[in-house]
Formats: C-alpha cells, sequence, structure tokens
C-alpha cells in the first residue's frame, strides 16, 4: 500500500496514534501503538464539544483533547519506561469522528490541521463522519455496509471505491426504523387503544400510563421538549417488551425491521448506482452488514424479524452486531493513515485527510445516491458539484445532534 | 325547549348574539339575530390571541374582542335606524370558540363572564373548543361526527349525551392522515428515492427539489424551524398533485382516508363505549359526518378513498363536506344558548356554559374514550375524575398551536 517510506517513522518505538469520538455525550480518546492493533488507553472528557453558527467548535475541542492527549501519552511513557524503552512518544497520526462533521466540520476541517501540527506534531489527519467512525470499527477496511441505530438510524456502505448512505434524515423525514420510529409508533398505537380507533394496542396503553402518566397529558409533555426524538425513542424498550404478547407491538418492530433492512440494501456494495430500489444482488461476493449503536440491544424482538429481512433483501451479506465501534474505528483510521494504508475512500466532509501535503479528499471523493447523475458532469474537486452531493447532510442517525450510540 | 321565559327577552327587536372563532391566524366576531340564523355582520382582527403560562390571555381577547363587537352592534343599530326600528341594539348570548381552550382556556372560563357581564351586560356564554365549535357549524345540534383537518386532524361525535373524541394529538403522536402527516409521508418517499431505498417516488423527489431545493439540504430548512407541522403539511397538495401518476403518492393518499375514516368511525353516535375499535354499527340510524377544514380542499385524490373508506366503516352515515364553519358554529351555539335550546353536551372544558346562574358545566359533562371505565367509579363532577379524562387534551388538531382551518 505504501508508494515510499513516510516522511516520519510509524513503526519506530514511540510511534502512536489518536482516535476521538466527539458525540453528544462528550469527547472520548483512545491512543494505540502505530504499528499494533487496539487500544492501549482511553480517556473520556464528559462535556460534548459546543456547536455553534460556525459550525463545531475548534477550540473548544481541542481545549479538551489536548490535555487529554498529553494524559494519554505520559500514561505510554510511563509503561515505556517500565519495559526499558526509552525512545520519544510521539503521536505520527490522528483521527478524529464527529457526529455533525458533514453538516458542522467546516471550522475543524480548517482549523485543526494546522493546530494539531503545532501542538503535537502530527501531519497525518482524518476528519470523518461519525457514520464513517462505526464503519471502520465494526467493518474495518473492507467492503460492506453498517447500519448505525439509536434514537436514529443511518446505513452507510462502501466497496472502496465511493460511500453510499442511506436515510439518516431525522425523526420527521426519515430514521424509519430507529428507537424515535419504533418509539412513536408504539404511542401512535397507545393512543388509538385510547381513542377506540382502530389498531390500538391496550397493552402499549398501560405502559404509555405506566410511563407518562394519563394519555391525554403526553401531548403537554412531549411538545414543548428540545429533546422530543429521544423521547419517542425512550418508549421503543416498551414496545419491545410488549412484543411476545400483543400483535400490534409484534408488528410495530416487523416494519422496523423492514425499513431496516431496506436501508442496509440500498448501501451494500454492488448495490449499483442506477436508479430505483437495490436488491444487493451485484456482486456475488459475500461481505458484512455490521449492526451498531443501542437500537439493536433491544434484543431479538428487533433482531429475529431484521436478520429475516436481511437474508431476503442482501442474500449474499453476513450479519453481524456489537462489532468494534466509533472510537475504535477513529483508531483503526489514524492507525491506516500513519502506515499510508488508509483503503476507505476520501471524501471532503464523509472522510477527509490531510497528510501534510495539503488536503487529500478528491481522491475517490464520491458518495453514491440513488438519484440519476446530472448527465455528463464529470466529478468535480472538494466542496462542488455532484461529488459532493452527500456534504450538505448530516450522517448522524438521530438529524442533528448526538450521537449514534444511544 | 324551553322551561319557562328567560331572564331577558332574547326574541325582543334588538337582540343580538355574538359567536367568536380564536385560532393560530386571529380572532373572527359575527353578529347575528337572536331570532334569526345566519350572521348578520362579521369582523377580523388578525392578531392572534396571546396565550403564556397562564393560559389563552383573557385581557388581550377582551382587548380586541369589545371594540369588535362595539363595531358590529353600531353597524346593526344603523341597520335598524334605516329600518325604523328602534329598539336598543343589546347582546344577549355569546360564544367563544378556540383553539387550545381545553388545555389553555381556565383563565377565560374564571375571567371572561364576569368581564363580559360588565363590558355588554350579557349573562349567557359558552367557551367552546375549536372542535365543538366546528361540530355545531357543519352539524348543527344534531347527533353526528365532524372531522375538522388542517395541518392537524381531529373527529369529534356526539349522540347528544356525550362527547367523544379521536386523534387530534400532534404530529408526533397521531394526526394520522392530517396534512403534516400526508406532507410527512411525501416527502420521507422522496428521501427514499435518493437514497435508493424500496418505496421511493422520483415523482415526489422531484417535487422536493422543485420546492426545498436539494434533498440533503431539507434536514437543515426543516429542523431548526418552530412550525414544522406547518412545514410539512405544506407539501400535501404536491402528494395530492403527483397522485394521478405516482402509485406512492396515491398510496400516501389511500393510506390518509383509511386513519380520517377510523378516527370518524371511533366517534360516531352508537360506537359504543366498549373497548376496542369501533366500526359504527350501534344504532342503525342515520346521522351526518362533517368533513370541514383546509385538509378537504385537497379533492378528490383524498376524498374519493375516504368516501369508500366511511362507507365500509360506517354505512349508516351521510358524508358532507364544506357545510359551516367555526365561526358559524359559535354564532349557532350563542343563539341556542339566548333561546334556551342548546342541546349539545355541556363538559367542563369541551362545552363550557354560564347562564347568570353559576357554571352549568356539570351536565351530561362526559367525554367517552375507548378505554374501560376503572371499575366502580361513579361520573364525578367537573375538574375531577374519568368525566373529565379529555379535559388535558388540546382538541386543537394541529396539536398545540393554530386552528383547524389551516
Amino acid at each position: 500500500m505504501t508508494d515510499g517510506p513516510p516522511e516520519s517513522s510509524p513503526l519506530a518505538p514511540g510511534a502512536y496514534v489518536l482516535g476521538v469520538d466527539s458525540g453528544g455525550s462528550g469527547l472520548r480518546v483512545a491512543l494505540g501503538r502505530a504499528d499494533a492493533e487496539g487500544p492501549l488507553f482511553t480517556t473520556v472528557c464528559a462535556e460534548p464539544v459546543r456547536t455553534g453558527a460556525g459550525g463545531i467548535d475548534a477550540a473548544h475541542l481541542l481545549e479538551q483533547l489536548l490535555p487529554a492527549a498529553a494524559e494519554l501519552l505520559g500514561r505510554a511513557a510511563r509503561d515505556d519506561a517500565d519495559a526499558m524503552d526509552n525512545a520519544p512518544a510521539t503521536v505520527v497520526a490522528l483521527a478524529v469522528g464527529a457526529a455533525g462533521m458533514a453538516t458542522l466540520g467546516e471550522r475543524l476541517r480548517a482549523e485543526l490541521p494546522g493546530a494539531l501540527a503545532r501542538a503535537l506534531g502530527v501531519r497525518r489527519l482524518a476528519l470523518a463522519a461519525d457514520a464513517v467512525t462505526a464503519y471502520a470499527g465494526a467493518v474495518g477496511q473492507r467492503p460492506g455496509a453498517v447500519v448505525a441505530g439509536g434514537t436514529g438510524m443511518i446505513a452507510l456502505g462502501t466497496d472502496l471505491t465511493e460511500w453510499h448512505r442511506a436515510d439518516g434524515w431525522g425523526h420527521l423525514l426519515g430514521d424509519s426504523g430507529s428507537g424515535a420510529w419504533i418509539g412513536r409508533a408504539g404511542l401512535e398505537a397507545a393512543m388509538r387503544a385510547h381513542d377506540g380507533r382502530r389498531g390500538g394496542s391496550p397493552a402499549l396503553l398501560a405502559r404509555l400510563h405506566a410511563v407518562f402518566g394519563p394519555a391525554e397529558g403526553l401531548p403537554g409533555l412531549l411538545y414543548p421538549r428540545p429533546d422530543r426524538p429521544a423521547v419517542l425513542a425512550s418508549f421503543a424498550p416498551e414496545v419491545a417488551a410488549c412484543a411476545g404478547a400483543d400483535e400490534v407491538a409484534a408488528d410495530i418492530l416487523r416494519k422496523a425491521a423492514t425499513h431496516i433492512a431496506e436501508a442496509a440494501a440500498a448501501v451494500c456494495p454492488g448495490a449499483g448506482s442506477e436508479a430505483g430500489h437495490r436488491t444487493g444482488h451485484g456482486t456475488g461476493e459475500t461481505y458484512e452488514v455490521a449492526l451498531t449503536g443501542g437500537l439493536f440491544r433491544m434484543g431479538e424482538p428487533l433482531l429475529g424479524p431484521l436478520r429475516e429481512e436481511l437474508a431476503r433483501l442482501v442474500p449474499q451479506a453476513r450479519t453481524t452486531t456489537g462489532t468494534g465501534d466509533p472510537l475504535t474505528g477513529a483508531l483503526r483510521i489514524a492507525r491506516a493513515l500513519a502506515v499510508d494504508g488508509l483503503r476507505l475512500p476520501h471524501h471532503p466532509t464523509m472522510l477527509f485527510v490531510e497528510t501534510g501535503d495539503g488536503p487529500s479528499a478528491e481522491v475517490g471523493a464520491r458518495v453514491r445516491t440513488g438519484e440519476p447523475e446530472p448527465g455528463g458532469v464529470p466529478p468535480e474537486g472538494p466542496g462542488k458539484g455532484p461529488a459532493n452531493r452527500a456534504t450538505d447532510a448530516d450522517t448522524s442517525p438521530v438529524g442533528h445532534s448526538s450521537d449514534i450510540s444511544g
């Protein structure tokens, strides 16, 4: 994979990589050796990085990241000293995955490379959407697809040439099958039972009463809240709990499973770039569809029908759950960057890469969608044109606010 | 209908009634004769009545209502003078219908009767939820049901003993089949086409592009808006426009029609108070199901399947559209009050009545729901217990903000 020796020596003793996961519940940082899998040490900064009109606040991220990096390097240096290995500890590559990177990452992309070069001497940097670090954590650097599900839901796939995303449009435009979707469908079925409308579930109404109090009071509790999707998602486990004995609840989970499988099928390698829905019967090769995030901790009431739907829509895929996480993914991307071995497609906002020779995001900078390309327009450079079509979209599966692990 | 002569003489020359409709687009006021159908004059105050932590602002309503009433009485007096009929113009009864009355009407119920007695000398007053004035406007004082549809959707029915409501729970918990529901389903189908997911509609995606610009930018346009339901509903006419040639759009409208018919069926007289869904085969009598509000101006793409569904679910009902409106309904309630002829059920928050002898809302104060009654608990007086179960719910079909005519 390397075209020549890198400008520093990533495989020397004392060469480290940093992975960062910035989400709604704070900043997590992992330090690993450049030449070995897995993190050595991790630390958590509980304060979420601020976002403002200018996007994700690069200075606020650095305020937390630099002390965390220093602490982790100090722990590594003490360990190295114990091992009688006194090479100086240096960070040779760093990858940051962030919720909202696609829409809100402009300041990070502009300010972080220079600041990190000055502060840590690191010149190899990747800034990734959280769905990309989820992919790297769950699937690694192979072709495949990840479904990241929590309050929201997004599917991301690649054949290592381009990224393809589906859904992740937030609780009003999609996130079909997500925690918010399941919870909302459950509450709607409860209100139907309350009203005496067809399709109601007395079991779900009883759970609504237990969780929220009288049904008539629920609108007054829900609508004033700024975190309505999270409130809706909080009811999803109640739907799962009822699914064994309640046909309405079971049907909600079957429908959610279908929506999730449809999103996965749309992004699988070989699904093709022609318009219309994809069935995934493209390549004949098998690959992994990884299910990651809190949504899939609902267990068999969701996973059972989901495995069935995936077997129907993408028979060539192996489904896995619970492998890796976005922080592991960030560390993997950093390590690949350190050894010139990054195989995941660069992209101006999905996976922005800086190696000290200027940004190289134009390499493979494409996100495929189901829409026909405007005829004859060639892919353009970073920041404009069809090659950049997904860059205005937030890839965070919770819409616009928090991370995928909910 | 009268038990004896009223304390004033509603049928005297110069006896007038006032109807008021207070909604998201302002205050509308109609003046009519106490002894004849229909309004003589109407006027509009464009400023919506303020609501705050204490509920609908009674003082702000009076600030607008009293000059409007004076103006209308002045016009009536001039007309009477032209007709050589010089009896003094007096308001003998007044009815106010307001969006949010059920949840936010407490101050109105406490403050308005005294203030109006002092200012206008009127002692007969009704304060009604906007769904009740919609009912009175569309159905009158007969048993039946109304479906008020705009951005939101609520169904209200009565057998003249009790009120029964269905849906109207806002865009996240219900309003199934409403403008916001149809628009949201249409936008979701557009995003599916964008992603290459199954169930997408290229035709709706083309309309999304035309109305909102690039699909990826829609989340950023929609989620920061405080009026998200209205933004969603603004896309409903696009769904209707596509339904002739696009099967996905046609299916959305068929599903909306089913939801609306289910809500109507749940509230129809004779639908019964037992738990579970109602089919409306209760009484064998025919009655009116009135469809009112902007939703039904979408025309045949919605009305065609809706008539079919209503014929299936409530075969004994006659469906009507476009009859009356909430202002007409308020005027009708006021006129009925003037002649002791109010047959619609009183209710502490749905239809609060004050006749100068203290509130009489305890008469027939029930809203039936599909939930089983707590065993053995008798109906209680106004303000507490199962008899009041619907009073915490906002009957506004748009959830919590505007009126039903959208």
